[in-house]
């Protein structure tokens, strides 16, 4: 074919697809030429701005290192991270919910035993995070793998911070056989997303801002579950009504509890104000997905 | 807001550039989130499919070099670019068809004379370019700038051959009083766009090949006329019906006629058979631009 216009053009580029050995490939490049055209079209996009935008791909491309992952900020920020997120996880009724990743995860985290401290070097208020990881029938999950990360209490995740040689404030535990960890930590903080990037740009040039509310992150792993990427957010913090993600939901809320100097739950004599977290996470069992509701 | 689910998140996201300075960047920013979470929406899109596409974009961002633009490699293939010439060059009825940049333009190419010579050390069959520019009223337009650029004989542009150290097969021209040029120069061939990268990645699993039919690149700029970049193609060439990024036009495909050894129109005795292109362009007067058509 020859002669392609603004109206053929579409069709044409999907019917190259057509002998993709790969159903979901043929079926994901048709419905993305579609929405991508429809979306050209729909703004009738300048060459100055197609311009603009392939020099912003191509940025964004750069800034990823194995440390920054720009293009999951730029998902994140655009929502669709949580779309993805909600579209996979349609979990049983009383499950745990999930939200975002995010870009600070890292595999293999250091093992961490039952009640240790990932404080390192990290200074902050103290934190006791004290947690059971039940079946969606109730039962306990013993031996469960719990990835645990959350930023400092500047706001910082270890992994932004070079002058940090080990992990920190990051740590693999394995549940118990009545399901549940323990450990100390510090209180996070509210931060703002990495926005001296690409992504900061698209943010300001929109009237954005950065910020994330408090949040401790927990990725859960169980054998005969779904796996559970979520995170444990603190209440009051003020950006819970506009994170910068969308990644806030109601029922992920919980009261880090304002305690008094004394005698901690593990026995542990702690001399300064200290903060509590006490919550549940229950895992979906696999093949109990709802289906796609009606949209 | 918080709980956001596939069903409102679209709609959250898009509010958030409520505030937008920039009422044509709100515009652009509402109509992307719309139909990047459509398209997601309608596949589905796993995780594992969605960390693919992050990956993808990454390696794209880092396929990018001075030398090689991966990401108009993809708008190229995946139609986009030939769309947004079409959405931006809605010419004078008349006026040569304009076709894709393509990712091998240099900016400020060597300056060569009338009738130049611009073969450098390249090798294969002479071809003579005999070419005029006029106005949509048929007036010569004189002094306007002519940079040419195409393959060599192998299907190679200058810029993907590291040995080459000088501009080659690429010039700037200006036509004469009487809006023409002419300059020796070697045939083009058909040739694969690079398919090393994330681009060629995506052709080999759709099945489509990566071959453009043979070509010579023009961008003609000249005062109170619109701006024309466009090719014109070899006629009998294989791949005019399946060029890879859809950019063949009937109206841009010419007879490179068969010419004998003897004295070539310049005065210049030829050995060899060579093959001669006479060609007219005919530029839009700023401002004559047609409107949409009806979709």
């Amino acid at each position: 074919m020859r002669d392609f216009d603004e109206n053929n053009i579409t069709a044409a580029v999907i019917d190259r697809y057509q002998n993709t050995p790969d159903p979901r490939l043929k079926k994901i490049m048709t419905s993305l030429v579609q929405h991508l055209h429809d979306f050209v079209r729909d703004v009738e996009l300048t060459e100055a701005e197609w311009t603009h935008a392939i020099d912003y791909l191509t940025r964004t491309g750069k800034l990823c290192t194995d440390k920054r992952q720009e293009f999951i900020l730029l998902s994140d920020t655009l929502g669709v991270s949580m779309l993805v997120d909600a579209i996979n996880h349609r979990f049983a009724e009383g499950a745990t919910e999930s939200t975002v990743m995010g870009p600070f995860y890292v595999q293999n985290p250091p093992e961490a035993a039952f009640g240790a401290d990932i404080r390192g070097e990290a200074k902050g208020e103290p934190l006791y995070i004290d947690g059971s990881i039940l079946s969606e029938d109730g039962k306990p999950v013993a031996n469960a793998i719990v990835d645990v990360w959350h930023s400092d209490a500047e706001g910082f995740y270890d992994v932004q911070l070079p002058e940090l040689e080990e992990p920190t404030l990051r740590a693999r535990f394995h549940s118990d056989a009545q399901g549940r960890f323990r450990f100390w930590t510090i209180m996070p903080r509210y931060y703002p997303i990495p926005y001296d990037g690409t992504v900061g740009d698209m943010l300001k040039a929109s009237a954005r801002h950065p910020y994330r509310p408090a949040h401790v992150h927990f990725m859960i792993i169980a054998g005969g579950h779904e796996t559970l990427v979520t995170h444990v957010f603190v209440d009051g913090d003020q950006y819970l009504d506009s994170d910068a993600v969308f990644a806030v939901k109601n029922s992920l809320i919980r009261d880090f509890t304002r305690e008094a100097p004394g005698i901690a739950p593990d026995g542990k004599k702690i001399d300064t104000p200290w903060r509590k977290l006490q919550t549940n996470f229950v895992l979906s069992k696999v093949m109990a997905k709802k289906s796609a509701p009606a949209a």
